[in-house]
């Protein structure tokens, strides 16, 4: 056998890639159905915790039997890293071959991350959203947040778009740059409810520290769809329950998992399996109906799986494998057994 | 902030590294005493069946507080790779600092598993072997073997060793370059019963592919050290309740992994707490006594864990850094938060 080498992409690499917006979609819709059918290998996430919520590891690792791909995915959530200049969430994504269990790319995740996590609300969005959505709600302006509403829109098209985030600095250089992407006005609003309230499309991609209600129950309206997935709950803790339909990523996960939105109502006990509807993977393969009325009211905690870091990994790879993008890097020189 | 990079060392860097055996032990000891005395973070290992036991991926992820060092390592189970001329447990270990949660270093993990096992081996008998032992009686002859005997041998200078495996090839091959490394005689025996019958020291580093019986109860002597952590049952399986002390590596690990010398026995329900003595960490730690007569008979079962592959690949790091071994990768040339 000749020598083996690994693909390695840092941060500019992956920026250099500029991948296309639809093809990350079809990437992660690929991957939830895949999901859905059980075609895929995926213990819950594992979680180091240094210093919650400070500083902590999560590590997320799966098999996707479609594209025949393995894959490991540690990502921090480091709060300080600012006064670095960094994002809280710098990650690595390695991925493997079956045939050896041999690495072939090693791809910074911090990008990638923000991009299936964008992908994810959007397809989420697409089957859960009531028909011919006009007003998105978005929490949120910096990381995923950047991903998130150009997928959305591009899916939607919507008549109007509100921002809000904690910082003024921040909602305004995101709606900025966002109005010139898309080319049509983003609302900036002080308050969340100014934001949300009454909106077609709800996502809250808020990063708080400790919880805060920033989505009240009474402002979601009916036939809203509404996600939320930061790490610490920041809707009214009613919602999950007053909703016509509540859908999750991986059902096994959000019960293992110790961190994330509606973490804390499944340790109380207060949200049980009779409480989930189904997973996205499920209603995307077809395998359950997704949305039954314009009234319905429906919730979709995505708390981010390995199955679209994969995905999303190997378009990457793929991607710079054809332009020839990236680091080639001995792993095995000269193959030898011993 | 200045540009992030990534060391990265394939397997000829760190075969270039040359490690010193006590080095390697050393860091293996400290590593094991951080987690008797619970100065690590540690999750079980995780496994991907793709197609067990044929093909395996096993995860293992930790934090160690006295290197302050995060890891994760990523090592398949493949059979068939002696096809490509490839061992089957090709490895990635990638190592993450505290303070931002960056990687800083991508390292193979190949050679590195064998030799944190050997040194764990070496390190585990150190403590739990009787007062001057004289035969080491070893089974395997490929992988792991390579570092458990010259470990072994320096920390006692056996008088007599004996090494046995299932191809007379690897076994021949083993004894003669072991016996030009370490200047003494290597016995090569046909049967596993001629090399571990009343030796002090009994090594069981087989890797079989279904359950056989390669060592028997009874050829266990009164004082003797006996070690046993292939994937498969290998030992009869009587031992774990005969000897006199029974000591793993970490209990919650060995519970909830399900595969490993003795995870059938553990899922019968037939090994239970109870029966373990205590782990070799707080024996490192002085937590816990070690051995407490001449005539116990004492089991030690590693399944290996995250912590000594951090260990070893913080020490290869740092040994690389010094002499300048290895590429350096652009991770994030120009930080920017986003």
């Amino acid at each position: 056998m000749a020598g083996i080498e690994i693909l390695f992409l840092g941060k500019e690499d992956v920026d250099a890639l500029d991948l296309d917006l639809q093809d990350i979609m079809d990437a992660i819709e690929l991957g939830l159905k895949a999901h859905g059918e059980k075609e895929v290998i995926m213990p819950s996430k594992d979680h180091l915790p240094l210093d919650y919520p400070e500083k902590l590891f999560n590590i997320l690792k799966g098999y996707v039997a479609p594209i025949d791909v393995a894959g490991v995915k540690v990502i921090g959530d480091f709060h300080g890293n600012y006064k670095h200049n960094l994002p809280s969430d710098l990650a690595l994504i390695t991925l493997y071959n079956s045939e050896t269990g041999a690495p072939f790319a090693i791809i910074d995740g911090t990008l990638i991350t923000w991009m299936r996590t964008g992908a994810v609300t959007a397809v989420g969005a697409k089957h859960l959203a009531s028909d011919n959505p006009k007003v998105l709600g978005h929490i949120g302006a910096r990381g995923t947040a950047w991903y998130n509403v150009p997928m959305l829109d591009k899916i939607f098209d919507f008549e109007e778009i509100r921002v809000t985030s904690r910082r003024p600095e921040s909602r305004e250089r995101f709606a900025k740059a966002m109005s010139q992407q898309l080319g049509k006005k983003i609302t900036v609003t002080e308050t969340t409810e100014a934001a949300v309230r009454d909106a077609d499309i709800i996502i809250d991609a808020s990063r708080l520290v400790e919880h805060q209600v920033l989505v009240e129950d009474k402002w979601v309206k009916p036939g809203a769809h509404i996600q939320a997935y930061g790490a610490i709950l920041s809707v009214e803790p009613t919602i999950p329950f007053s909703v016509d339909k509540f859908v999750v990523d991986d059902w096994n996960q959000c019960q293992k998992s110790q961190y994330g939105q509606f973490a804390g109502l499944i340790q109380a006990g207060d949200l049980r399996t009779e409480h989930i509807y189904g997973e996205i993977g499920e209603i995307v393969a077809g395998l359950k109906p997704g949305r039954s009325s314009q009234e319905e009211r429906i919730l979709f905690w995505h708390k981010g799986f390995a199955i679209s870091d994969i995905m999303l990994g190997h378009l990457a790879y793929q991607k710079a494998v054809e332009r020839g993008i990236g680091t080639r890097l001995p792993y095995y020189q000269q193959p030898q057994d011993m």
